[in-house]
C-alpha cells in the first residue's frame, strides 16, 4: 500500500502538469500552492486550445467560482477531453447552492463523471440534492446529513468525494476517512479550498488507480501544512505565507507521522 | 451614537455577505482584506446569476478597474437589483478620468445612485465633473478643489463620498470628516484602495441607516491597521502581510482610541 | 554610458506608467512587482479603451498567459497603437509551444514588432521556430540551441530578446549579456517571469534609445533582488514577500556592484 509520504515523494519526482480552469480569485494562490508542494500548474481556458491542452495534462481541476458562459463552455470541453483520455479530473462546485445558474452548470459537469469532487459541507449537500433531485438542498443541514450526502454522492457518481471543513472527510461511498489537523485561520484566507482541489488533482495524477488514497494524501498534506503554518502565524497574512513555506518544507516522513496521528476511518 | 469600535464588533458578529464585482488585480486581495477584518466576500459576475445573488447579499461593491462590456452589464444589473432591495452599494470609479469608456460606464452607474463612492482625489474630481458637466476634469487640480468636489458630488448624488489619499476625507455633502493614519507604503501595494471600497460596503451593511458613520469607521479601520502594519514592515511585501494580520488583530477599543486621536471634522 | 543604477534611479524619479495586458494569474503580482521597484502599473484591456490608453502609457507589456479571443484582439490593438506612437512594448509569449492557438496569436504579435521579447528557453526556441518556419519547436533542445535561437530571433525581429532561466541572457542579436544571480526558489513562485517582462517594459520606458542596456538592467535588478530575497526565505511564501521588499530596498549602488560581479558578455 502506498503511504501518503510515498505519494508526496512521487509528486515531487514527477512534477505532474495540472491544467486548472479555476476562478479569478484563486488563480494566483492555486498556482503557488501547487508549485510550493511540487506540482506544475497551467492556467488556460480558451475554447480554441482547452481541449488540445487537456489532452496533454496529467490531471484537470475545474472550479466554478467566478463562472460565466465562455468559461462554462471551456470547462465542459476540457472535462470531456479528460474523460476521453482517462485523465483524472476534479470538480470544485463553489457555491453551487447559491444560484440556479451554478446548479445547471454543475449538473452538466456531473454528467462528465469527475474523478473527485472537493467541496465544503454545504456544497456537497447541494450537489447531492442536485444529482438526486435536480435542485439544491438547504445548506444548514447537520454535519451528519453532510456525511451521508457525501457517501451517497460518491456512490451514485462512482467517484471520490473530499468534503473539507473543521474535520475533513474523504470517501468513495463505502470507506470514509476522517482527517483532523489544519488551523482555525484557514477559512480566514481566501481560496485555500480551491487550491486544495487542484492539489487533489495533482496527487490523483501521481496515483490514478487509487484515487481514494491519493485524495486523502492531498487532504492530509494540506492539513499537516496548515497545522504547522498556524504555529507561528499572527493572522491570515502571515498564515498564508507560512502555509506555502510549510507545503514546500513538508517531508514524506512528517506527512506519514501526521497521517498516523490524525487520519482514521472512524467517523 | 455608534462608535467605530461598535461597528467593527457588529461586523464581526454578523459577518455580512459582500457581493464584489471588482477588477482582476484586486479580487484576491479584496477577498483577503474582507476575511481578515471579519466579513464574508463573494465574487461573481455572470449576467445569468448576478441579480439573483445581489438580492441575497448584505451589500454590493462595484469596482471598474479592468472593465469590459460583459462586466459593465453585470455591474448595472447588480446595482439595479441592490437599489430595488434597498441594499447598500459602493462604487469605486478606478481611473474614471483616463478614458471616455470609463466615463460612459460611470455615468450609467451614477444614475443608479450608489450609497457610497470611494476613490482618490483625481477620481473624485473626474466623477464630479462627469456628474456636473458630462465630461472628465483635470486630475492635477489642487487638494482644496478635491474637497470641494467631494462635497459637491456627495450633495448632488445624495450619497457618501470617501476620498482617500495621504489624509482621508469622508463626507455626506454637509459634514466632512478628516482621517489621518495609514502609512507611506500603502500606495506601494496594489489595489488596497479597491479593498477598502469593499470594506466600506461591509461596514455600511452593518449600519445602513448611518452610512457616513459606517464609511468613516471603515476608513479609520484601514488607517489604523495601516499605521500598525507600517511599524514592522521592511517594504511593500511585508507591509501587505502585516496589514492583513493587523486587520485581523485590531480590537474595537484600539479602533476607538485611534479614532479619538486621528479623526476630526476640521478640514 | 548609463549604468544599471542610473536606470533604476531614473525609473524611480519618473515612475513610468506601464500598460499591462497580462494573464489573470500574474495581474496582482505584476502590479506589486512594478510598484515595489518604483513604476506605475495600469491593467486594462477593453477594446473600447485599450488604444486610447496605450497612447498615453510610457510602455506596454503584453503577456499571453490566459489568452482568449477578446484579449488577443486587445493585445493587437494596443501593440499597434504602441508602434504608431513609438512606445516601447514587450512580448511575453507564455507557453507558445503548447498549442496551435498560441502560435497563431504570437505570429500576429510578432508582426507588430515588439521592442523586447522576454521568455524562458522553451518559449524562445518555439518563437524562433515560429518566426522561422511557422511552427513550434521541441522544447527539449539544449541550452546552446536556445542561445543560438535567442540571437537569431533578436536579429530577425530587430528587437531585444531576454531569455531567463538559471542563467539569464539578453541579446540584440549581436551582443549577448549573461547575468547570474537570482535564487532556486524563483521558479517555485508563480508568474515572476511575467512580472519581469513588465519590469523590462518599465526600464525600457526610461531609456528607449538603449533597449539592450535597459532590458539588461531590468533583468539584473530582478536577479539582484532575488539573490537577496533568498538569503532569509524559508520557502516560496516568504521568498515572494522578501522579493517585493528587496526590489523596494535595492539601491542604485547595490545594483551596480551586483552588475560588476554577475554580468558579463561571455557566454
Amino acid at each position: 500500500m502506498t503511504t501518503f509520504g510515498d505519494s508526496l515523494m512521487t509528486l515531487r519526482d514527477t512534477t505532474p502538469l495540472i491544467h486548472c480552469i479555476t476562478n479569478y480569485v484563486a488563480m494566483n494562490s492555486t498556482a503557488n500552492l501547487l508549485l510550493a508542494t511540487g506540482a506544475s500548474p497551467a492556467m488556460l481556458h480558451a475554447t480554441q486550445e482547452v481541449a488540445e491542452f487537456a489532452a496533454l495534462a496529467d490531471a484537470l481541476s475545474v472550479n466554478i467560482g467566478t463562472l460565466s458562459s465562455p468559461w462554462a463552455e471551456a470547462m465542459l470541453l476540457a472535462a470531456r477531453t479528460a474523460r476521453e483520455h482517462s485523465t483524472p479530473w476534479v470538480l470544485d462546485p463553489v457555491a453551487v447552492g447559491a444560484t440556479r445558474y451554478r446548479q445547471t452548470v454543475c449538473a452538466d459537469l456531473l454528467a462528465l463523471k469527475p474523478s473527485v469532487i472537493r467541496g465544503n459541507a454545504s456544497e456537497i449537500l447541494s450537489l447531492n440534492g442536485l444529482a438526486h433531485q435536480g435542485r439544491g438542498v438547504d445548506a444548514t443541514a447537520s454535519t451528519d446529513d453532510a456525511i451521508t450526502a457525501a457517501m451517497a454522492l460518491a456512490e451514485r457518481q462512482q467517484c471520490i468525494v473530499a468534503m473539507t471543513g473543521e474535520r475533513d472527510r474523504v470517501t468513495d461511498g463505502r470507506v470514509c476517512y476522517s482527517i483532523n489537523g489544519g488551523h482555525p485561520l484557514m477559512p480566514r484566507v481566501t481560496t485555500l479550498g480551491c487550491g486544495l482541489s487542484a492539489l487533489v488533482a495533482a496527487f490523483v495524477a501521481t496515483n490514478p488507480d487509487a484515487p481514494l488514497n491519493a485524495s486523502s494524501a492531498a487532504v492530509a498534506c494540506f492539513a499537516a501544512a496548515g497545522e504547522r503554518a498556524g504555529e507561528a502565524a499572527r493572522g491570515p497574512g502571515s498564515f498564508y505565507v507560512a502555509l506555502l513555506d510549510a507545503l514546500y518544507q513538508l517531508t514524506p516522513d512528517e506527512l506519514n507521522r501526521f497521517a498516523q496521528r490524525e487520519v482514521s476511518d472512524a467517523l
